[in-house]
C-alpha cells in the first residue's frame, strides 16, 4: 500500500472549501474582466537561468529532474516562483505579436521552497494584473491598478480593507536630501521595510549597522512615522521641507495619483511613508492592501510600478505597473476565520430522487430540462428509500429535492424551509426557479 | 541579458488563443457543473513513491530538487502525470470528510517528460470527471459519464464527434472462451489496443509473439473488427456465440448502458470491440471520443470504470467511473485547424476614448456605470488623437468605442458595422447594451 501523508506547505481543500476558493477567484476575475484585463498563462516552468538571481533566494527555487534514469537534460528547468518574471519573459518573447498597452491578468500557481510554517505555502495561487506600455506610462495606469484592487476587495466583502500607498521617489528623494548615496538609499529602504517586524529600535540598529547615524537616522524614522490622506497630503508632504527634484517628482506623481483613483479607493487609501515593499525593483508608486481586522495577516495584496520590467529580457525597457493578490493565503484566512460560511459541498441545486429504476429515464429527462435553464441537477445514482436520498442531499447541502408521486405529480421540497410544492409538470418548476 | 527560447512541449498561448482556451474550458465546465460535479484540486506535487510504478514510465516523471544548495529533501516529491492517481490519494486521505457518491471535476495541469513531438505536450491541462461510490457502482453512473462527455462535445460544437465504447468484460470473456489464461488475456488486450497504429498484420505478429496462434489469433482479430450500434447490439453480440459468465456480464452491462445513455449520446455511440484503452486498470465500460473529421488527432477524450480505484491507498477498494478531456491537445487542434475563429485579444466590449486629460475622471465614471451592468470597459490610458485610440481598439478587436463630443453628447461607434449612435447620457447606452 502506498503512503499517504499531508505534504506540508502544499494546501489541499475539501470540496466545500474549494467552493469558497472558487467564489473568491470568480469575484476577483469579474472585477479584472470588467476593466478589460486579458488572461494569459505561462508554463509552470522557466529556464532555471531566468529564475535565479531574480530577488528570490536560489535555494527556494524548485528545479526539475527526471525521476527515473540519469538523463538530466531537464535540470535546466525550474518552477516559477512568481508571475512577474514569467510575464516579463512572455512580453519579450511575443513582443511583435502583442498590442500595447498590454493589460494582462494571470491566475496561476507559483512554487517556493520556503520553510513551512503557518500561513506560509510552498505552492500557492497568485492573481496578478499589470499594465505595460511601449512608451511613457501615465499615472492614470497606477490609479487604475489601485482602483481595481480596491474594487476587488470591496466586492469580496470579507473584511474592511485599507490601501497603503507610497512612492519610491519620495523615499529615495528624502534619503538623497540627507546626503545618502544610492547604495545607502537602498539599504535604508530595506531597513525601513522591516519596521512592522522589528520596530523602531530594530530599524535604528540596522541603519546604524549601515553607517546611517544620528540626525539622518532620526529623520528616516520620523519620515517612516508619517501618515497622510488624500485631504492633507499636499500640506503634510511640503511640511517635510525637502526640495530636490526626485522628491518633487514623487510629490507630483502621488498628487496626480490621488486625483485619479476612484473616490471609493481614496476613502481607504493612506499615504504611508514607511511602506517600502522590500527589495523588488519598484521605481515609483507602491501599494499594499491591509485588512485592519486581521493585523497578523499582513499584506493582503500589493504591487507597484517598475520602470524597467523587461530589461532583463530585451533591449527595449518597458515600464509597467501592477498588483498581485495572494489567493491561497487569502483563502486560508477566510477559512480559518470563517469569514465566508461553508455551505454546499457541490454545485448541485436540485436532486431528482429515483424511487425505482423504471423511473430513471423519466428522471433523467426532468433533470435535463432543469439543466437547460442552468439549474445544476443531479439524479440519484440508485433507488433506495426516499429518506436515504434526502439524507444524501442534506449531507451535501443540496437545497432542493424532487420526487415523482405515484399519481405523476412532481413534488419539490426545499430542505431548509421544509416547504414543499406540487407541480403538474416540469414547466411550472422551471417557472418557479426562474422567478427565484 | 537572460536567454529567451521556446521550451519545447510547454505550450504558451497568445491572448487571442488563450481566449479560445478559456471558451473551451468554460463550455465544458458549464456542462460538468450542470450535472453537479464538484470541483477539487490537488497540489501539483505528490510523493514520488506514489507516482512511480503507476502505469507511466518512471523516466517520464519530473521529480523536484532545490536549485541552490545541496539539501535534497524535496527529492521525494514529483509532479503528477495525470489526475487519477492524485484523485485516488485525495479520496483515501479525506475519506471520512467526503460524502458518497463523490462526484468530482478537476481541471489541472499535468506533466510528462515525453519526447517532444507535434501534438505531444510535456505540460498540459486535463479536465476530468469521476463518480466514486462506497458500495456497488450502478451502470447508471457509466451512462451519466458518457452522456456528459457527449453533451460537452455537442456544446463545444467544434466538429462532429463519435463515442466508441466497449466493455473489458466482453474482451476478457471472449479471450477466456478461447482458453487464454489471465496473463495471455492481458497481453491480447495490449496487442489489440495497437490496432489503429500497427494494423491487423502488426497485431497478428504481436499475438504470435505471445504464443497466441492460428484460430485464436484469427478470432481475436475478427472480434476486433466487430462494430455494433445500440440498434443491433443484442443480436450482433449473441451471434458471437460466447456463453461464459464474464462475457454474459459484459453483454448485460453494455445493454443496460445503452438503455441509460441519453438518446443524443446513443446516436453517436458505436460499440467497438477493438477498443482496449491500453494498460489502464479498467474493469468494465471503456469509452473514447473521436472526431471523424480529424482522424489524425486520435482520442479526443476517454475513460472508463475502475473497480478498485483506491486500492493502492486504502483497504476499502472503491469503484469509480470517469472520463478525461485533454484540453491542451484539443485547444492545439482547434487553433491549428482554425475550428474556432480568433476574434478579440482582450475581454473588452467598449473603449472609452479620452480626448483630453481633463475628461479622464468623467470617462472613468462612464466606464464604471457600464462595468456595473457587466460591460467590460477600458478607458484609454492617455489622450492622443481619436484615430489613434480607435486604431488601438481595432487592433485588439474591441467592438465598440465611445467618445464625448464637445457638446457633451456621447457617441458610441460599432467598429465592425461603422454604425454610430448618439446618446444624451450613459443611461441610454446601458439600455442599448441591455437590449443587445
Amino acid at each position: 500500500m502506498s503512503k499517504i501523508r499531508k505534504i506540508s506547505g502544499f494546501p489541499e481543500w475539501l470540496p466545500e472549501e474549494r467552493i469558497v476558493e472558487e467564489q473568491i477567484i470568480n469575484t476577483i476575475r469579474s472585477v479584472y474582466n470588467s476593466h478589460g484585463f486579458t488572461s494569459i498563462e505561462t508554463p509552470a516552468v522557466e529556464l532555471l537561468s531566468n529564475l535565479t538571481n531574480q530577488g528570490v533566494i536560489d535555494k527556494e527555487i524548485y528545479a526539475l529532474k527526471r525521476a527515473g534514469g540519469t538523463d538530466d537534460s531537464e535540470a535546466e528547468f525550474g518552477l516559477h516562483f512568481d508571475l512577474t518574471v514569467p510575464f516579463a519573459r512572455y512580453v519579450a518573447q511575443h513582443f511583435s505579436e502583442l498590442q500595447f498597452p498590454f493589460r494582462r491578468q494571470t491566475l496561476q500557481k507559483v512554487w517556493r521552497g520556503d520553510r513551512p510554517q503557518k500561513g506560509r505555502f510552498r505552492e500557492f495561487y497568485q492573481y496578478d494584473i499589470d499594465i505595460l506600455v511601449r512608451d511613457q506610462l501615465p499615472i492614470a495606469c497606477d490609479a487604475e491598478i489601485i482602483t481595481v484592487i480596491d474594487k476587488a476587495y470591496r466586492k469580496l466583502n470579507i473584511a474592511p480593507h485599507k490601501i497603503r500607498i507610497n512612492n519610491r521617489k519620495l523615499l529615495m528623494g528624502f534619503y538623497e536630501s540627507l546626503g545618502l548615496n544610492e547604495d545607502l538609499q537602498k539599504k535604508a529602504v530595506i531597513a525601513v521595510d522591516k519596521l512592522d517586524k522589528i520596530g523602531t529600535a530594530g530599524v535604528a540598529a540596522e541603519l546604524n549597522n549601515c553607517g546611517i547615524l544620528g540626525a539622518s537616522s532620526e529623520k528616516i524614522l520620523k519620515l517612516a512615522e508619517t501618515r497622510l490622506t488624500k485631504a492633507n497630503f499636499e500640506k503634510g508632504i511640503s511640511d517635510l521641507g525637502v526640495s530636490n527634484d526626485l522628491f518633487k517628482l514623487g510629490i507630483e506623481e502621488t498628487a496626480a495619483l490621488l486625483k485619479l483613483i476612484s473616490s471609493e479607493a481614496a476613502s481607504v487609501v493612506e499615504i504611508d511613508l514607511s511602506l517600502a515593499r522590500g527589495l523588488a525593483y519598484y521605481t515609483g508608486t507602491i501599494l499594499e492592501v491591509l485588512l485592519p481586522d486581521h493585523p497578523e495577516f499582513g499584506s493582503a495584496g500589493g504591487g507597484g510600478r517598475y520602470e524597467n520590467l523587461t530589461s532583463n529580457f530585451m533591449k527595449e525597457s518597458l515600464p509597467a505597473v501592477g498588483a498581485s493578490i495572494g489567493i491561497t493565503r487569502l483563502v486560508d484566512l477566510v477559512l480559518t476565520k470563517k469569514l465566508i460560511p461553508l455551505k454546499q459541498k457541490c454545485p448541485t441545486t436540485l436532486l431528482v430522487t429515483v424511487l425505482n429504476e423504471e423511473q430513471r429515464v423519466v428522471c433523467n429527462g426532468i433533470a435535463d430540462k432543469l439543466r437547460d435553464i442552468d439549474i445544476s441537477t443531479e439524479v440519484f445514482y440508485k433507488s433506495p428509500k426516499l429518506g436515504k436520498q434526502i439524507d444524501y442531499a442534506s449531507s451535501k447541502g443540496i437545497p432542493y429535492v424532487l420526487f415523482i408521486q405515484d399519481n405523476g405529480v412532481l413534488q419539490v421540497k426545499n430542505l431548509e424551509t421544509k416547504n414543499q410544492i406540487e407541480h403538474k409538470s416540469v414547466d411550472t418548476i422551471i417557472e418557479f426557479f426562474k422567478g427565484n
